[in-house]
């Protein structure tokens, strides 16, 4: 683009103007060759590129250009690795080029209210900081490469029943801590070139045309000046769309909106510079994905070993007794292996973001690879592909496993489960696998599970009855060999659950509360999402946020904590006690002693997956700021962090604390202020408050029969009330030519007067 | 009072019908002698008259006139017992006549949305039908005698905690079904002659002007015709309050409010005729209070003995192992007696609703009657009076209870603990005592714990350590007695819990949600209270709703269940199948099997006490309205009950279900209609509709490259989105003249008119 973006502004017209605030078809968005503008290509893609094989198709039929496969969302997430995520960023940006797409659809980055949310899989975590971290980090990678990312689904798109026509209602403060929080740290972190609005409404306004969020938080409190997409046909007024910040709607060309926006602006109902920010916001992002393209450090990639090492991050070892896994190929003869996902894993969702792989990676290859006639294999397919209890599919299951010397299980969720456009029905897997999972235990006591599935499993019913359980997620076109990697102990497993699995589908916070009524839906829960509901209820999930075991082992010590200035520094040490190589995610959440607002048990505010050899010991550090130790606070409006005791806590899960110290945390704090419902205690906090009122107590006590006497008795009982109502209670016959409010009034002039 | 209402009216000046919308002065309304109009008294109690000394005196100090307590709030609710609620509603009327009582502040009928409640002990349940129905009995009862009742705190306040400058957010489905629901009933059935408004906001705008509350729902919908009475300085904006519909301000005389109304009239701020609305009804009320009353049957009551029944219905065997109660004096020779609530028992709560008995009955004095120098008797203290974990008090009571055949302890919640003004800290016995009931019960197996606190315990530490388990509550007067003839079997023990306990505080559906933030206090739980909330978490309570154990046994059978226009008819049989009198309440719960709208998995409906001898068996009967089965509907702003299945359930208790039916039932119910934002599957449901919307795609389908054919596939993924969108989405090369809002228009007009 030879012109400056301000000569290119001025040169078009209303007409052109309007126009370029939508897309030229599916999948591009306008160009004037006149202008030197070029259409840009988009496509979608949370954990790969789907790219349509025409511009006009919407294409969710799975057969689209083949491209990379990573792992889903909720798995990548947990491998709570920044490094890793930077690494796919880059490579989906390379592959994007080649690909000729200028804008991925991702990340999504909304949190996971439920299990049972239909596009759970493409989200990281329950938890905002890991998002957060995690999404900046795969976003910097990508634009890093001159493809540009877009955000989504922004924000409080937390489930897909009726999501096109239900408004979320979220108070302020969760709201800020729970659902925008992750959003807020890309946006500061990595500035992402474009960012997508959500289907749904939040507080009764369509995220599409929502002022509150696209406009007062998004655009004038965290600074952004990226490019705002809609959701594909998530547009439900253009002309408050274009007024509150939406610049481009998708798809397009959605004729009638731009004729829409001319005669808005030509009847005044438009101000024209509102148009002209959007198209120049986004004439600056077509500018950037033309021009800030880096060719210099283009490497050539091996996009599916990438994928494999990145599935063999994600995948958590939930359940190892006895030491079981890693298998010991001189101490085993046979192998049963059971169930189709070893023949046809589950590798991702379905929906927007299905990706056509390049290839697929199976665990059977794998193990038929690794286990070189060593060891004999033998397969059953376990179960059917729908419904239904099959007895004898079970039957030849557990003949295979009662001959071998162990058995691996390939289960999870079926394919038709999990889908964008349709929330889950259930956590648990289908009755016919608990079934097998059980009969196959029963006859063979050295039983390993392998569960594949995009959100949380519940899994109390059969856990204990098996030897060991690796949740594998949807990890992708390379899960196959990552499987059997660390079956056999080629990768030592370091994925931690980015989600809460709690113990039964009635555990979980949202439970009976993820359908809108009357078009709304109240995020009853509010803070308490995730680990934070399990801390708060005192309840113990199946298997806690942040759980994953190791083949290894690590010992903490050495807590140091310390305030400078308004950042608080934390160090400890972690060392690999165990024989083998392994990583340690090492998780810090602060606790709120005292606050008088109520806050969740704890929260992460960090985290470092730390590489151990053997023996080796690191000390890892962390810098948390005065917003780590911040709760939303809607009285003013702003975040707060108050003064006074903290705990920093370092855990191996959020379960599984090692460490931990108390701190008190001096940060700036508002003085006392009164007003006219400030309590009696309010009142009494203050001595010279204390003094005014006493006086006035005093006075008061001369002209009635029933006396305010100051006393313990009195100020424990009356303690809560307004001291107007006290004035009101016992001065009746006092207020004869003035009112509670003028007395109180006055106490309060007085007080701020001598303050 | 000799002339009319309206010519008193007539004669009133603006000052004098201004200055009577206030009370004289703590208890008593004014008067106007020239007018012929009386002062009138009320005084406090929920269970009991708390008749202050002074009129002057708000007298929270336990000191006041005696009179008789009976038992408190959630005690007498525990019985489940309409007939006696009328009871005690004569007998305090003919006691508050004898005192010169003419309203009593009660009966309290807030829903118990937390244990934590400070003045839970004042209140029946956490149930609304429950409630309703015994607030009904009571109230008839007391007006049947010429004493007005004062029900209240109306609304939302269910916790004390900054109760006067905290807004209860509550939605409006759980506003109705839930908070409000139990007043509706009283209101309908009992026409209270006052009710009296809470202190707290509710949805921002204070209980005492909420025209929402005080004038829509309760004057318009209801038809309530009484005065509405503000709780003691509740009054916030006195002019607002007048036009909401808030008859009396108390206490007066609050002269400079009484000077506001006459200037906002003289000002044209305040319609004179609202004015004369509200003195109306005082005028009214005055007169019924003076003239109603039913001298003729007038009896001489023994309160005291009343006092004593209620207690004995009230009380609750939570737990009897092995039959160990009734205590058989034949087989025991020497009991211990552990606990200083064994000679100083508590019978009531602190506060507004605190009663100076007439006497008070303790365990020990009929401990030692009863047992006649046959059983030998010993005492011990067993905890100190603060909460201090004093060692010698705990080996004292052990070496007692060592020594003896069985032992007794009596414990429960300390009295400084429960309070009007401040809500309790926890639902568990203090430490001291929990350590007292484990250290006894390991040398004494015949260990039984009598319980006394106004709300829920927790005992899930302990309960599995003793044999038997009565919760007496706060019983009033006559609970020594009551429990004595409890344990040796002079009564059968009927009570049945008014309130879940649960295992653990934590398990509390409002659990960390009772302290409003900002002043807004969400209730998060929404429909989702007491049992409601536990059986949609299927979590198994300590002891459930309804639960309470018998010396005798009942079988139920044959229930019938048949609708008969709006109304359901339901019956069963139940008979005492062991071998000694007793009462049973038999329980009806509805639930819904397919409404699209969350209900709570069941509600209950109806509820009978039936006394049966030995072998005895009654046909027990409900009617059921179509109310019954209607949830409140936001969308229609009215109560909805949907045709379709529903299920009949007769319960001994929430847990304890004994028969159930379902029963498809039909009820008025509205057509299809279609909205610009009607889901694909909602235009598919009907024929006519999905005709049109086929005729519209094959249209768009002519111009557009990816074509929606409506097949299962399709269907399965696009049902969930509105048509307007799908043709956004679809037809965006067809919509060049014409935007997805003039089509879906156009084809509603078509099925509208086609209809």
């Amino acid at each position: 683009m030879k012109q400056t973006t301000e000569a290119i502004l001025k040169a078009m017209t209303l007409e052109e103007k309007a126009a370029l605030c939508a897309g030229l078809n599916m999948w591009m968005t306008k160009g004037y060759e006149h202008h030197g503008i070029p259409s840009i290509h988009m496509y979608d893609g949370t954990n790969g590129i789907r790219k349509t094989n025409s511009d006009e198709e919407i294409g969710i039929s799975g057969q689209n250009i083949p491209a990379t496969c990573y792992p889903t969302g909720s798995a990548i997430g947990s491998s709570w690795d920044v490094d890793l995520l930077h690494e796919i960023g880059v490579a989906l940006g390379v592959e994007g080029q080649e690909m000729g797409v200028r804008l991925l659809l991702g990340p999504g980055v909304n949190m996971k209210r439920t299990p049972l949310g239909g596009r759970n899989f493409e989200y990281y975590s329950e938890d905002p900081v890991l998002t957060g971290e995690l999404g900046a980090a795969f976003v910097n990678g990508l634009q890093n490469q001159g493809v540009g990312a877009s955000v989504k689904h922004f924000a409080c798109n937390n489930q897909e029943y009726e999501k096109m026509v239900t408004s979320s209602e979220v108070d302020e403060r969760t709201l800020r801590e729970i659902y925008l929080s992750a959003f807020e740290r890309i946006v500061k972190k990595a500035n992402p070139w474009t960012m997508m609005c959500s289907y749904n409404l939040v507080n009764g306004s369509y995220a599409s045309e929502n002022e509150h969020l696209l406009h007062d938080i998004l655009r004038e409190e965290w600074g952004y000046e990226g490019v705002m997409l809609s959701d594909w046909t998530a547009v439900n007024d253009r002309i408050r769309g274009l007024k509150a910040g939406l610049d481009i709607e998708m798809p397009g060309p959605a004729e009638y909106n731009t004729k829409a926006i001319v005669k808005a602006v030509q009847e005044n109902r438009l101000d024209e510079a509102v148009l002209d920010q959007s198209v120049t916001r986004i004439l600056e992002l077509v500018r950037k994905t033309v021009e800030t393209r880096n060719f210099e450090n283009i490497q050539k990639i091996d996009y599916h070993e990438l994928a494999r090492k990145a599935a063999s991050e994600s995948m958590v070892l939930l359940k190892n007794d006895h030491h079981m896994l890693p298998i010991d190929k001189t101490k085993i003869d046979s192998m049963a292996v059971i169930g189709t996902f070893a023949k046809k894993p589950r590798i991702q969702g379905a929906g927007s973001a299905e990706v056509t792989p390049t290839r697929i990676d199976t665990p059977w290859e794998h193990l038929q690879h690794i286990t070189n006639d060593e060891i004999k294999l033998s397969y059953a397919d376990g179960y059917p592909s729908d419904d239904r209890v099959d007895e004898a599919l079970i039957l030849e299951s557990v003949a295979i496993a009662a001959k071998s010397d162990m058995a691996v299980l390939f289960v999870g969720q079926p394919d038709y489960a999990e889908s964008e456009m349709h929330d889950l029905k259930d956590i648990e897997l289908p009755l016919h696998q608990v079934k097998l999972i059980e009969a196959v235990a029963a006859v063979q006591p050295n039983c390993i599970v392998v569960t594949s599935s995009g959100t949380a499993l519940a899994m109390s019913t059969w856990a204990h009855q098996v030897s060991g359980i690796i949740h594998a997620w949807l990890s992708g076109q390379g899960s196959g060999q990552a499987i059997v990697d660390i079956l056999f102990g080629r990768v030592n497993p370091s994925g931690k659950l980015s989600e809460t699995f709690p113990a039964k589908l009635s555990d979980n916070p949202s439970h009976k509360r993820i359908r809108g009524e009357n078009g709304k839906l109240f995020y009853r829960e509010g803070l308490f999402v995730g680990y934070r509901y399990y801390d708060s209820k005192e309840l113990i999930p199946q298997f806690a946020f942040g759980h994953g075991l190791s083949y290894t082992s690590f010992a903490y010590s050495d807590l140091k904590v310390a305030q400078q200035g308004n950042q608080v520094h934390v160090s400890c040490m972690v060392e690999n006690t165990g024989d083998r190589f392994g990583k340690e995610v090492v998780q810090l959440y602060v606790h709120d002693e005292e606050c008088k607002w109520v806050r969740p048990e704890k929260e992460l505010k960090a985290f470092a997956k730390v590489a151990l050899q053997p023996g080796e010991k690191k000390e890892v550090r962390f810098v948390l700021e005065e917003r780590d130790f911040a709760y939303y606070n809607t009285k003013w409006n702003r975040w707060v962090a108050e003064s006074g005791d903290f705990k920093i806590i370092i855990g191996s899960s959020s379960r599984d604390i090692r460490l931990q110290e108390k701190l008190f945390c001096t940060f700036e704090h508002g003085e006392i202020t009164l007003h006219k419902f400030s309590l009696l205690t309010d009142w009494l906090s203050d001595a010279k408050a204390k003094a005014i009122l006493e006086s006035c107590f005093a006075e008061m006590n001369q002209h009635v029969t029933d006396q305010v006497v100051l006393d313990d008795g009195f100020v424990g009982f009356w303690g809560d009330f307004p001291a107007i109502k006290i004035i009101q209670m016992f001065g009746q016959s006092w207020l004869t030519d003035k009112s509670p409010d003028d007395v109180i009034a006055q106490l309060i002039a007085k007080f701020e007067q001598e303050s």
